[in-house]
């Protein structure tokens, strides 16, 4: 038996990316794949590299259909757009897994301030960090797939909130991420002469991540937390790398450190806790986050570096992940793509 | 029932890709890897990309026994490497896919002029590019793999000259291939510095592949052909791009050339024969090999451009494409990664 | 005394790479600079690298008073825009530069056929290479900057067909372009996730740049000369590498063929003709085309290897060179920027 | 009348940068390269972009006839060098600004920490940010050229500490260099295929340019402060971007803490205070460093971006710009380069 699955906004790259996973995935059937601006494109032509190994046209969604007849619904659509037909779709029967912001955030004036008026704030979603959030995921109708940049920030930061090691005040997040987080439409910003060979903050005290990442972290502390969230656009395609500078509460070593984050992670079949500083390349294509630690002894200081591929990780892979919890399939079903380097 | 499989020379590129791809192949079990400059080492060491994924430390290797135990053994050791030990491992039981150059040419004489004096000529082997040698591949012990820039060369040529759709003189390959098929040793040419935003030509009528070209352009065409090859290094990791330049040998459209070109491959698994122009990111990490065709009226002039990952399908897939056949396995067993775009 | 210099077209690369060179040239003054859909704009939005170095706001073209006001005016707009305005200019007295393909083919039925209608055909322009046309250029009232490919195309081929070096059927011109050549206007080819990591042929036997090295190379040799254009996108941002395929007349060793080009490009100051193979780096910024060539004595095979900087030599430093010409300046002024490498 | 200069180390890239700014310096003359592992080579086959340019070969260095009958000195060798023979060739007359770490220090027990023992503390240098010690520079015979990444970092910080407006604890300085900071000599960390697309923190906590960065924080500061320096290497070659992040002492807005920059830098002419947020590419092979401010009511943060090509205001164009005071000439001299974009 498969399940029957469809997409919902599949010309982007996490759209790109579901497929690219879900083609290998045995247990799961795509049924059906919708967007507005693409429709009656084949999906080959939105996604070269899928040439004869799928043969889909993009339609024009029904969402009571699709909720009729799809198991699992993946929305890959662009913020404040899914809020107006999840609620439909899973009111016809199927579950849902969003990949947009819609429903990240549990407080809907920090969403109304960083995005838009929410249409539908009524409806009940579970935040889907599977490292944190395993069980209320696998009991979910709907789960919001966190943001890229949380993802890596939300677990370079859960073992030390949770066992107090690191002081709430202030933690710094410095991200830097490669150019297929913003994207497949382009703009000044992404053209090659522009982008590459060449480095950026952007959005420096305003990115919509910020909210995400502190949310996360001050139900993981249990108060207040002033995580300081900075971006970066690095020219590389896949990959973010996250900095998160913190300080010691008490001192103690790196491997006093490092110990803890072992024991957290230590069932997790996607978080790599390592020994040696980690790299994107380590991870490409896959859904790992590695992570590595270095404390110094002159200041308490504590840097925690997470990598991940942004579009996996950070956004398909663990909507897969997500889907694998909510169907009651085995967590690493279709993911187990070794990452790709050099 | 699983295969026993070793790697002799696990530390470079090919080698890592043979570990990647033999990781998620089902029928097959990596027995052991084997290296001289590296003996001791853990794989993730020099891979870490593998690190959980791969728990194996490089042995100094013993031909009898690796013969003995193996099913089939890779050789992914520098050129004149493996014709010292390949006729030992063969003795004792084990078939062989030489990623190497050692047995790709079938006159000794051209071996030496290019690369050095051949200390096992006699030992008989089977060109393996599946689409042109599937029967031979099947029943050889010995399978010499083909280089990068041959293997799209040579796919990109075979349906012309096996139909006399062009002209054998001249045909002109122009080449251009990413940085990793220049291998893992860090080299003046290779620093980021030097190689990044920069396009050079090298070894313009020397590269060892040249005559590997014109061996098997030969062979198709039954006759003379005059191949005139030129590699070119490109700043991006991983592609290979073949611009074919070649004359018709009677006007006809375009649709008459890649009519014959989708005929020939029609059954093939590992080409694609596109409408569009193909690019190297749509066959990224896969044993796709993708060719488009243009020709002109004007001048009768046909181009064919062929793109493959030059270590996928240009090393270690075709490397487990040969391993499959020669084991009697199902031919696409562990290469159907999907291409990873962007 | 200085000249006075206007620019129409300022807002795209081309436009930008003019202020850059003409900022540090000692002779001439920047007196306006105009365009139609930035009218307004600081020059330094557009550009960021010319902040507080150039303080100019672009204006709407009154194509009169420029060529009343001007000494030269360089226009630096698309296809088919400047043959609208040039007789304009060049009635009210001003020389002109057009950067645009508009003034380039003698043969007016060839531009109609590759660009559109031409609505100024009759008005007289010199072909703007200095090292083939300078007594011309000096003399011109209106200069038609070359293309990029053609200005490394043809610097590659003249002393080649000059001296009845190689034979005139088939010459392969095989291209390779960084992303900076396809202009400042985002597109889907050149989003950076789309085009960095990635190898593409384009317009294999349309692209507009084909007749225009067509007659040049006719004009070199007298007579037909079947020149085969194909063009390559390259991620990198600056740098030409043209790969041009030949075939000796005679049986000549490699000092033979580069001799005569040494002798050829002696007293041009931005040609270099090498020992070595040249790369794009080596010429990045500056107006240098650099040349290197190997023959091979199996097949007659002559491979001329040229590089430049396809917004320098290959447009606003070719531009300027031009400029200088004729304004009876130093060639040089403005133009000894050392190349940027690394 | 030229002053004569000579360059020690003239084969890595910081020397290849001193050529190349020097080049079109009218005011001196480069009497003599010397180096030791290079000695005999020609100055153009290390650098190729300076062919038909600089007709120099590198001779083995007799530092007394050095300091004799130049009248200043560069040294660019590797860290722990110059110290061996700079007293010599200030002994011998010339003046000397030192590219190198091994002066910038002042207490000689954090320099023996980070790099060796020190065989010349006793000699007396300036530390060469023209923008904090002008008129030291102007009377010294010594000076220590700074760091790359601590010229971004005290240049980010030096208003906020003067003029105390953000916390001295923490100040966490997130730095993302090029490649080329890493010099030439090829590494597997450098290698294309490992250093291409591809994001990595190093020295985490120990990097040698800490207690450089720390030593200048703390003078301008007028005591103890917290800096927490973390570098990253990122696949770019020239470029540093640093991203400092602080904590304002009084909730101030935006436009408070960017004013007193504007007065800072006001008559500086290579630092650029900018509205936008600053990227490399607009600062590229130029000795530009650009600035960009934001902060957050939301609590207190303060985020400092700058900018610098990490060869010319980070490495080469300093030194030529501390030449020029040392030698009581334009300070701008040589240093008029447009940086170059895209």
């Amino acid at each position: 038996m498969t399940f029957k699955i469809s997409i919902v906004g599949a010309s982007g790259y996490t759209g790109g990316e579901l497929l690219r996973i879900l083609k290998n995935h045995a247990e799961v059937e795509i049924i059906g794949v919708y967007g507005k601006t693409s429709t009656g494109k084949k999906i080959t032509e939105l996604h070269p590299h899928l040439t004869d190994l799928l043969d889909l046209t993009i339609k024009k969604p029904d969402y009571e259909k699709i909720g009729e007849k799809s198991d699992l619904v993946f929305t890959a659509t662009p913020h404040a757009t899914a809020m107006e037909f999840v609620p439909k779709i899973l009111e016809f029967g199927a579950k849902v897994v969003d990949l947009s912001a819609d429903y990240r955030l549990e407080n809907v004036e920090i969403f109304e301030e960083y995005y838009t008026k929410h249409s539908s704030p009524e409806v009940e979603s579970v935040y889907g960090l599977p490292e944190l959030y395993r069980d209320e995921i696998k009991h979910a109708n709907l789960v919001a797939n966190p943001g890229c940049y949380p993802t890596a920030g939300i677990l370079s930061l859960a073992p030390a909130l949770t066992e107090g090691l690191v002081k709430r005040d202030p933690i710094i997040i410095d991200s830097k991420s490669g150019t297929s987080g913003a994207g497949a439409k382009p703009s000044e910003k992404l053209h090659h002469p522009v982008c590459a060979e060449n480095l950026r903050a952007y959005n420096v005290t305003s990115h919509r991540h910020g909210p995400e990442i502190k949310q996360e972290a001050e139900k993981l502390a249990g108060g207040k937390v002033n995580t300081c969230f900075t971006p970066h656009l690095i020219p590389i395609i896949r990959g973010i790398l996250n900095t998160t500078h913190t300080f010691l509460r008490e001192p103690i070593d790196q491997k006093e450190v490092i110990s803890p984050y072992r024991s957290f992670y230590k069932d997790e079949p996607f978080v790599r806790v390592l020994d040696k500083l980690p790299q994107t390349s380590a991870v490409r294509g896959s859904n790992f986050c590695d992570i590595g630690i270095r404390t110094s002894e002159k200041n308490n200081r504590t840097t925690i570096i997470a990598v991940i591929d942004n579009l996996v990780k950070g956004a398909s892979g663990q909507a897969v992940q997500n889907m694998n919890l909510m169907l009651g399939l085995n967590e690493e079903k279709g993911l187990k793509q070794v990452p790709l380097r050099p």
